[in-house]
C-alpha cells in the first residue's frame, strides 16, 4: 500500500455508470523517493482534504468496494492515526 | 486511477480480434511527479482529445468492457468537469 | 496500453514448457516520459522488428493467448498504423 | 519481489473494517534503483523494525492471507537472513 | 517480462510456509532506462548467477507454479541464449 496526503476533490459529472455515487479524490504520495507522485483514489471512509491515508491499488482495491465489477483500481483502506509519525 | 489529458487518437489497422471497434486515444499524465509519461487507453464514453480524464489501469480497467477477455489494460472511466480546478 | 519499437528478437532455448512456440521480442517505450524502458513482449500478430507496436501487460495480457494458465506479462495487441503520426 | 528494511510501525484507528487486527509496517526498498521506495506492508510473519525483508505486491500479496477479500496489496513474506549478503 | 541478471542468491529461514522448497534470486534489470532496478525472484528452471534472464511479474507469475496461492509476484521464465544479442 502506498502513504499518501488527499490534496483535493475530482468531479466527473460524465463517467462510467457503476461509478455513480463514489466518492473520488486527488491523492499525492508522501515519503520515499516516489513523494510527489499523483494519483486519484476513491474514498469508501469518511476521509477528508489533508488526510494522510494508506492507499490499495490493483485488483486489491476491489475489496474495498462491495461489487467486483467496478473499474477502480485505488482506494482509500486506512486513515493514519495523527500521532503516529515516521519520517 | 490517473490523471491525464487526451492527446490524440491512435489507430491500428493490424491488431487482436477483440479489439475490432474499440476506440484507442493517447493519454499524457498531467500533474505530480509522472507528469509527462504515456499509455494508450481505450475510451468507451465518448472523449475528446484535450479533454481531462480518469484512467483506470490494470485488471479493473476491463471491467468497463462488457468482455473480460479482452487485452486491454487501460481505459478511459471518467471526464473531468472543466470547472473542477486542482493544482 | 503502452507504445513502443520492436527493436530485436529474443531466444531462449530454456524457458517454462509453455512458452514453447511463442515468439519473443525486445520492445523498448517511445513517446513521454517513460521512453527508453524496455520489456521482453510476446508476439502473436506477425509484427516486425521495427514496428511500432500496441503493448498490453499485466493479467489482461494472458487474454492475447489461447490459455489463461501461461506465465506472460505482455503481449503487442496491435502495429500502429505507418500514416498514424502523434508526437 | 522486493528488497525492503521495514523502518517503522504504521497505526489507523479508522480503517476498512477487514483490516482489523492486521499488522501495518512500513517499507523502504533497498538496493538498485529503486532504493528509498517506500510502501506499507502487512507483516503476517513476526518480522521487526530493521529487519531486512522480502516483499509480495499486488493480487499475490492476498495469496499470504487467509482470506482473498482483503484489500491489501504488499505483504512481508520472508525475512532475509543476516549472514546472507548482497551488495 | 523483463531482461534481467541473476546477482546472488538469497536466503531467508523464516517465510511463508508455502514458499518452502522455493529458490530465491536477485535480480538485476539490464537495458533500457530501467536498468539496475532490482527484484527477487523465483526460479524454477535451473538458472544461475550470471545468466541473464526473462523475468515474468505479478498476477502470470504464480502460473509457473504448480499452486496459484502461493505468495510470489516474479519468476524466471526463461534463460536468454548466450548468443542472443541485442544491445
Amino acid at each position: 500500500m502506498l502513504v499518501a496526503r488527499l490534496i483535493d476533490n475530482v468531479w466527473a459529472t460524465r463517467k462510467a455508470e457503476s461509478l455513480n455515487g463514489l466518492k473520488f479524490m486527488l491523492a499525492e504520495i508522501i515519503g520515499g523517493s516516489s513523494t510527489g507522485q499523483r494519483l486519484i483514489v476513491v474514498d469508501t471512509i469518511s476521509a477528508g482534504i489533508g488526510d494522510r491515508v494508506i492507499i490499495c491499488t490493483g485488483s486489491s482495491a476491489r475489496r474495498m468496494l462491495e461489487d467486483d465489477d467496478i473499474p477502480v483500481d485505488a482506494v482509500v483502506v486506512g486513515i493514519i492515526d495523527e500521532d503516529c509519525n515516521f519520517e
